[in-house]
């Protein structure tokens, strides 16, 4: 095998990252995205599943609504996405999985990659590199704020090797592009389709998350928090408000009552909590009282019965906003992530592996975070039927903290991402 | 002059407020609305000044935004506006006038009508008429809950009057379409162009407010409130929150302390204040600390120190909740209304001319209401050079209040109003 | 009769005042205030109705805590209220009436003079006239701020020209010195105990209000509200606040949740509310989680519906705040006003019969105020066997408003009263 | 040495912990409490520095108001606190130091034992034991529910050990009997007297706490948090609630409306966090609009850096609440407790020490909690000079937890507790 693979990817690597930084996808809408990253893979001669083909469409969460579905399909059909792709992806099933077989005995081993961005406007500063580069986003209120970028990128990164070094290697390879990790929304769609159910080591991770300098990795993982999701719908009555205050049924102040509550939700002794309420509309105009508001909210815990303290509480507290408001509500879970355990044992394999690497200078064999990943669900699934999974880290410097408007991390992350997997595949399943 | 003319017209008058009702506009945006409207008056012989002819585009208030204004100007071209009505309309300027010059000594009589719709779901229920009439609204989210459609049907009906009466007729006439009166936003705009300017008699009024059967109407009000808009932007800082929630600044909660505040200003003793927050919109995504938040909100008052009382309450309430959650803010006025007096000595001049109606039963000297008004600009301009001003009701039942989506009245109502005013002008501008 | 009766009187009101001021006393805790104003009335000749042969007890509303009432009996007792007095007044048992029968035919006509103080510490600045001239409240937190202390000494005042010209009289008179006004908590108790079933005209009143003159005087008053009052008890589960916060329930934020949201009960169309807060305590050590809170509360209304729309919303709203925050709670009603109404007719009566008083100077027929007057329960009374009723107002500058801790009246207002009250006995009950 | 000491001394201690727990005291007031252990430790002839002589007066936190103590200091003289003590203790300057001297060369050994009790109002069930058993706290609304009773129990039964063995130990022994630890209040005050500024070894300790059975101790804690304790006072301007609520400015709602942010600060990746509003009280009357509030505050950080992170947010929600109801606020400092971090060279030692004793049957190295404790304070200051200090537990059952009003824990832990001294004594301070 090329021991300078990974060197001569690089500038190839920047390319893809950039490519994907410019035109950023939300989830369940990575039209373009799967469409780029299918097209690469096919050339490189895996076979290709894609949207309906790659997950178990009633098992989504957290769809976004038809009219911004219906828009961004039609956009990607003018962008050039081709119809039979378009037709596999239609109604918000993106995202698609990859698979490659040796036909030699050995482990099936499993990725996954995410790839979805986020609502958020991105920076156009001269000192955010994106916008100084010309890759900034394309898209107003969309982001790659969360590295999905480079996780996309490393994907293609590993499947180059895998098609490029099959002849050495062994076993089979499943590689899951995964949309909505955002939300926690799509995990359990590839995963409920049976992608994970004979894989026998299974590898995800994030760029960034810890401070760790590039070159450093993280072998395994731990604190990932259960996370719960749901939308709220208040519903009133509207009112002229200056002339009949007393006839309304103020939708709004149910939801900033509740708002305002839910972050009293009270710590808890066994472990660290979470919540957020992301976003909140209410009313429809000025001297109107609001008959409607609708609210996105998350809770988290360190363990899943925090996670479902937390979620009770939550909806007692929403529940009683609206008694309080004399408004109806209706509570819609939309997302869940659970609590992720790495095996231990795969660290000093890992440590072993990673030796001689040219890019990774470091091992760390466990580092506490304390975000949600629904490559929990995946990672569950394998673990259930006795294979092995971690959950890694690829260090880099960030001047700004993930989901800002000005994240950004160094892409040298990039080379060491994919020489790690690289690592681990020549490690465990080198056919020399 | 024809005694039977308003009989006689009836029927074109529902047709008329049925077509308008089910093409909706907002604030603004009523470009459909104007031309039809302006088509009608052409026809009838008026001088038409549309648009930027009508009014001070500089005293708009409340503006939509631009991407709402540009997608409407095209929906309404689509739709059928001709080319030079859309030139004179474009970039929100909306609304028109009508004037009618018998060229006979006389008085320069003015009438207001406002013609904008409201953001509200119109119901569907088969008990409500327009849906079961098949007038219902044909736009999501716009409906004409505030009887502005027939506002502009018994302008056309008016203006039918005078030019088939010319002859019979004597001085002046100014019929004002004006745009944007929900919020207080449009009368400004023509006030200012100048149109009140040598008004003698200026009159104004509304279908509905206070209970009184179809065929009672009243010559005068007292109690519209006066009333201060502003739209209220928070920003603060997003961070990931699971990750790292003491990084964010929430803006989120800066509006709903707000928001819960604000319906809490102490009332007062001098007399009516009321309060609203009409709209709020706040965050980007689930699980980000929300960055922005933005609130649309009005306050009124009995006395114009009263609503100024509401006003500085207000604004200190959402600067504390900027401060509290230590986000930025800024308040942006965008409509108003004034306390408006009616001319106590029109009552009894209103009251003799209506007595030979057959449409008119009863004249009520005063009635008490607690909504805002803009016209109240156009009447205190009137005033203040010495004409005389008024704001009347034409009684209908009401089964729902006004600003609710079941919102509907008595067609009858029409006949009544459009004879009231012409009764008014056989009394105060015949010529024989 | 003597013409210059109230004249001779005035340096005795005064004294009466002052005195009755430097030792206020809180609702159903007047001992010896009772006690002074009955020895006066003893002396004076009148048949004394003393504690609970004045009032039913069991209608009484809102009685201090047995803590309270004991120590303050206690301290009756060493101040030197006699014990049989004492005997009477136990238990929260205060007030008197006073009766006289001229013994001639003619109308049972009824007077309330209300004469508890409220829990406000009084101001000692030099400023402050009480302080400065050596009356201010001697108890701390005690204060004479509603100018109770002027209503009695009016009382005494009436009292004294009945006795002095029992001759020259006809009919009865029934004078009831009322404890608790405050919190409408003791109207009822006197009502019920039936004083008022056979009066034949009814008055009261207050000093200020109104800003009118020293000298100017209502005839009558309307807007008086529908007032209901309430305590509320939250009951939760305390724990530790560091290390188990998860544990307790918070009785404190099931309070302060209620008490933001009370102020924010919509306005009403058809008249003026009111809400207040008045006292909340809650919790019982800075590292517990509040296990109780407890809230004194009170809504208005303009019309007794209002009233009653008030009281709904905010019994929602307390019930929806504890199941917010899993606690329990109670509601217990505390007091009551109603709306009264004054009889118009009497309005010439007494313009008429104070005409020739030195002390009024000009009788105004109506002015509108928006208290709450537990008196009111007695004019319904009075009223609804066909009495007459009117609660008057004594003008009087006000620096400060009622319930301030410097409020204030000129002393003059007291003679002004007592002469309005004689010119009105002296016009209905005349014997000569 | 007695290897049957502490056996023949569990009745006493049994006897001692139920005499003080009947008889509760809070923090500053612990009159009688340090009475009854001063003139214990007196007669097992300790030098006893009571009061002023055992605590820096100025650096006392968080004092009771003085008609608090006043009130408590002539209960004690009727109870019959001896003069000359009370003399000494005078103005809330409780607790004592003893100290022994056994005049060979040896360690300075000093050990902290706290004697507060908490404003709970304690069980009166049948299954609560000290209610069963007749010793349930004789106070209202003060109790025993954090086993301070305990703990002075066991500095007891450790001073007997030393006066009982003086000729078999070396050294110098000092016992802290700490009023006010609940509220970080009181140790800085015998801290900054001196006491700690030459201890070689330092101990404290905590019943319960951790799930433990009664046997199993721990040697050392982690995860105590640092504290910031303070109060707050809002001001504002009273008005009549009915009349003129617009003149008001409203203290109670300031305070609720802090109440209810203060809970959501946003929690930190760093680590734990805490808050918590203990107490609250507002108001003054039913009818006037609340111009004075009051709140107990706590906030803790599993850092110093995220206490000070806390109590920088909760102090700008503070005055933002105040300015959003243009009210003053004071905030006053009253309490602090630092981070602790045990010395990890004492847990072999002290595993060493308590293997042969017979109550303890399992010392566990180290065990986690996130309570908060101002003896953090005194080992700080040992540990500064170089000595060497640490924290124990001592397991129990607990039915509820602390601050429960039917805490309570099995007596047996006294035995445990006691012995688990006396073993490091025997270990580190014997003479043999």
């Amino acid at each position: 095998m090329t021991s300078n693979f990974v060197k001569e990817l690089t500038p190839q690597l920047i390319e893809w990252r950039r490519t994907l930084h410019a035109l950023p996808e939300l989830g369940f809408m990575e039209y373009i995205t799967t469409y780029r990253i299918g097209k690469e893979l096919e050339e490189m001669g895996f076979t290709i599943h894609v949207g309906k083909d790659a997950l178990e469409k009633n098992s989504r969460l957290g769809l976004p609504n038809e009219a911004a579905i219906t828009a961004h399909e039609e956009k990607a059909a003018e962008w050039g996405v081709e119809e039979p792709w378009l037709e596999k992806m239609r109604g918000g099933n993106t995202g698609l999985v990859a698979t490659w077989d040796t036909a030699k005995q050995g482990d099936h081993v499993g990725f996954r990659f995410d790839i979805d961005a986020l609502p958020i406007n991105e920076a156009t500063e001269e000192t955010h590199l994106p916008s100084k580069n010309g890759f900034v986003s394309g898209e107003a209120n969309v982001m790659h704020a969360c590295a999905h970028d480079g996780h996309a990128t490393i994907g293609l990164g590993v499947a180059k090797f895998i098609s490029s070094n099959s002849d050495n290697l062994k076993g089979r390879f499943t590689l899951l592009f995964q949309p909505a990790e955002e939300g926690g929304r799509g995990a359990r769609a590839m995963t409920d389709k049976g992608w994970l159910d004979d894989v026998d080591y299974f590898y995800s991770g994030h760029i960034g998350i810890h401070s760790m300098p590039v070159g450093t990795i993280a072998a395994t993982t731990k604190g990932f928090l259960a996370s719960i999701k749901f939308d709220v719908t208040f519903k009133g009555v509207s009112s002229h408000a200056g002339m009949h205050p007393e006839l309304g049924k103020n939708a709004l102040l149910a939801a900033t009552t509740a708002a305002n509550n839910l972050y009293g939700i009270p710590r808890h002794y066994d472990g660290v909590t979470r919540v957020n309420v992301g976003r909140l509309t209410a009313g429809s105009g000025r001297n109107i009282i609001p008959e409607d508001s609708y609210m996105e909210i998350e809770v988290r815990g360190e363990t899943q019965d925090i996670g479902d303290y937390m979620a009770e509480k939550a909806k007692r507290i929403i529940k009683a906003a609206a008694d309080m408001h004399d408004v109806s509500c209706t509570i819609e879970p939309v997302g869940v992530t659970e609590v992720l355990v790495c095996d231990e044992e795969l660290i000093p394999k890992i440590q072993e592996w990673c030796e001689s690497s040219e890019f990774v200078k470091e091992v760390l064999p466990s580092v506490p975070v304390s975000g949600s990943e629904d490559a929990s669900l995946m990672m569950n699934r394998v673990q259930e039927h006795g294979g092995k999974a971690t959950y890694m880290l690829f260090g880099t410097k960030l001047d700004y903290p993930h989901h800002h408007p000005q994240f950004d991390y160094e892409e040298d992350v990039l080379s060491v991402a994919v020489d790690t997997f690289v690592s681990i595949i020549k490690g465990g399943s080198s056919d020399v």
